[in-house]
């Protein structure tokens, strides 16, 4: 395989930059462009230690830095690997992977080192799926569950899994060669069933884990100047305090995305809703209510300094019976607003003020609480990823076709078929079995770098 | 000194982020988030090798990853540090930070790192604004001529003045308390002369080093249609081909930064010019004749394809006598305009496509030629920084001053007073006599986590 580079870190000037290599060459391309203290060729580095440089381009010294290489097989991707800790500036790093390409290192595809520590067994499937997940993860519960899943909890019930049908099928195809080869009729049975409970409780968790991963629908719904868009901010800003600002939260026209007590919410643009009840044109309310509708979570926004009306009213009757927290905005102000009829009506009424933050607590600890963030539940057992659902359920139903086989008395050798359909799917789990373009798909999805 | 924490790449997702912590209480900290396998806390770990494990915080597997701990005063700020490999996910890096801030390290202030390598006597004063030089460097010559200061080429021509000087004034000291020490006559002005000469020569770089830095004051002129913004967008697209997309780059609503042929252009929009020759108003003429007239560079655009008219003569009146590039734009497409003339009258008239990029390495190379770019000039003895220009004029204004006293005759003591102008000027820059608010200004332009 050819020797890739490309910069592990974000693309920005900072700190701190990071350019990988691995691959049979990466020790000979290092040393063409980093001059170890003392100068030494990074084939003699001591392995896995810091070592001390210069980046020297075509004679210039353009940067110091720190190195490290790890030899084959103990790296991340299992080849030979050197990573170069450079200042983070653009024009440098550039500089040096110039340099590696015009050497022969071939910039590296997306997810093309995490490809590698598959191909070279260092990784499962789903362990570098779980990488990817971990790396866009927008919340910590995600990231938990990523971290879990690389760990190899998901993995390992599917490795047993397949191991346990691999070797009933072999006992299977044994007794139709050799008759003489005894298979008591209830212990295929309780192979299946073992091999059925923990994939039906793992796909039992898939609903959760494309909340984890995708995030809860969520329209805002309110009048004119209620604060929609503060409240927006304000829960955008609440949670990104720390490492501020972070940008590249994915954004398109349609869709906001904010973290809010540790749930990722999907926010529809409120423009549309907020024409509706500004022009109360028919087609307006229709597809404000359409969005409100496909909605898995409402916010319903009224000013608690102002008295209800009709708007406030219609923004009710869209979110009555519906998953729905109300947020009486504005308690900074002098409250007008009746709260005694709305707390009779809705489960969740909470006074915020976008403006102060007052009462912002309360949403996250609410939201939190009902789906569970934080919760012990995402260890690593949650199944996040659609590709990896899918396969546990046809796994699913073609054990339990199996299983109905032989209980109605069929011949082992006769469920062998749905066996064989159960050992494929579990295997596109395992990479056993996976073809080339799901990997390619797989990987596709992967930054540049990973 | 407290202990500090701060991640050290760009706060966005990617492959990797590293978190920088360092201070006396490093290893204590980096093991309450950090779990190397085989157990072992941080400060028995193997200094200076990467050991691997996991994230937990508060129970949770976040993250699995590499450490490295250093141990003072082996280390970049020359305190205990621990360095934390991590995947590039945002909501992990918080949490650790959050963890570690609550362990109660303090998040570090910007360039804090660097001020602690300073104060710790791991880097001059000049090398600390090199580091900072260095990460915000927008083209290689300006990274190249960061990394030689870093490496002390600018440092160490301030420590021999600073030794230099100091040595004079001590023996000046000793000549007034005990007459019988002698000092030859023509020695103190040989001694400054030694000193002034470097410094003047660097002080002749300053002009070069703010082009370096600043970049080169740019107008684009033309009429409407004739492409400039195609132009500006082109030049942008082909600098940043490799590592795409940088975004970043300084912008403010007035100017757009851009690299062309190795040197950084601050290019004025282009929307006042348009205006003027558009709507042919007094005041737009007026403003757009300033902005041409302050610019170092202009580049006069016209269209290729089109015939020449009085807009465009307009555009060439304002070029005339300037440092000036003729850029005949639409060449891809067939031509209208003559050339002769212009060629006569103008050094650099080249026809170029934004479409295609046709004739673009042109541009490139007529600039890099006209401004040194890549030069073997800028190896870091150019002096960028303008607080340093300032404090070498003083140091040379007071020494010059010495040396005509000392040659109208003036007593050796009598000149001391101005030496100790000299000494005071010349510490600024080694840091040896540098005021704490100086230092704070200094640092303040740093970002988070160098």
């Amino acid at each position: 395989m050819e020797t890739i580079a490309a910069l592990a870190t974000p693309p920005l000037s900072g700190a701190l930059g990071v350019i990988r290599i691995s691959g049979g060459r990466a020790f000979t391309l290092a040393s063409s462009v980093f001059e170890a203290r003392g100068g030494l060729p990074a084939a003699l580095w001591k392995p896995r230690a810091l070592v001390t440089g210069d980046v020297v381009i075509d004679g210039d010294l353009l940067d110091e830095g720190m190195a490290v290489r790890m030899v084959a097989p103990y790296s991340y991707t299992g080849e030979d690997t050197v990573e170069l800790y450079l200042h983070g500036c653009i024009p440098v790093l550039r500089a040096v992977l110039e340099a590696l390409y015009r050497a022969g290192a071939l910039p590296a595809a997306p997810g093309e080192f995490t490809r590698r520590a598959f191909l070279h067994g260092k990784l499962s499937l789903s362990q570098a799926e779980a990488v990817a997940d971990l790396v866009t993860a927008e919340t910590r519960d995600a990231a938990r569950n990523a971290a879990g899943q690389l760990n190899g909890t998901v993995g390992r019930a599917f490795s047993k899994a397949y191991d346990a049908l691999a070797d009933l099928l072999a006992r299977f195809y044994a007794a139709v060669d050799y008759p003489e080869e005894e298979i008591s009729p209830g212990e295929p049975v309780s192979v299946l069933q073992s091999v059925l409970e923990p994939l039906e409780a793992l796909l039992a968790t898939a609903g959760k884990g494309l909340l984890l991963r995708e995030g809860l629908r969520c329209s805002i719904l309110g009048k004119p100047n209620v604060g929609k868009s503060s409240l927006l901010n304000a829960f955008a800003g609440h949670e990104r305090a720390i490492v501020s600002p972070v940008p590249g939260t994915t954004r398109d026209t349609l869709e906001e995305t904010v973290t809010v007590g540790g749930v990722k919410l999907r926010i529809t643009d409120g423009a549309g809703i907020r024409e509706t009840y500004d022009a109360v044109e028919a087609a307006g309310v229709s597809r404000a209510r359409d969005a409100a509708e496909n909605a898995e979570l409402l916010f319903a926004v009224l000013d608690g300094s102002a008295e209800m009306d009709e708007g406030d009213r219609a923004v009710l009757d869209l979110a009555r019976d519906r998953a729905c927290l109300v947020l009486i905005n504005k308690v900074d102000l002098p409250q007008k607003l009746e709260r005694e009829q709305l707390e009779a009506a809705f489960l969740h009424v909470l006074p915020v003020s976008a403006k102060t933050g007052q009462g912002l607590d309360a949403v996250d600890s609410t939201l939190r609480r009902l789906y569970e963030a934080g919760d012990t539940f995402y260890d690593g057992s949650v199944l996040t990823n659609i590709r990896q659902a899918d396969a546990v359920r046809r796994t699913v139903d073609a054990v339990k076709t199996a299983l109905a086989g032989l209980r109605g008395g069929i011949t082992p050798d006769a469920v062998s078929a749905e066996l064989e359909r159960a050992l494929a799917a579990v295997g596109e789990l395992t990479g056993r079995h996976v073809r080339e373009e799901v990997i390619d798909g797989i990987f596709a999805k992967f930054c540049v770098g990973k």
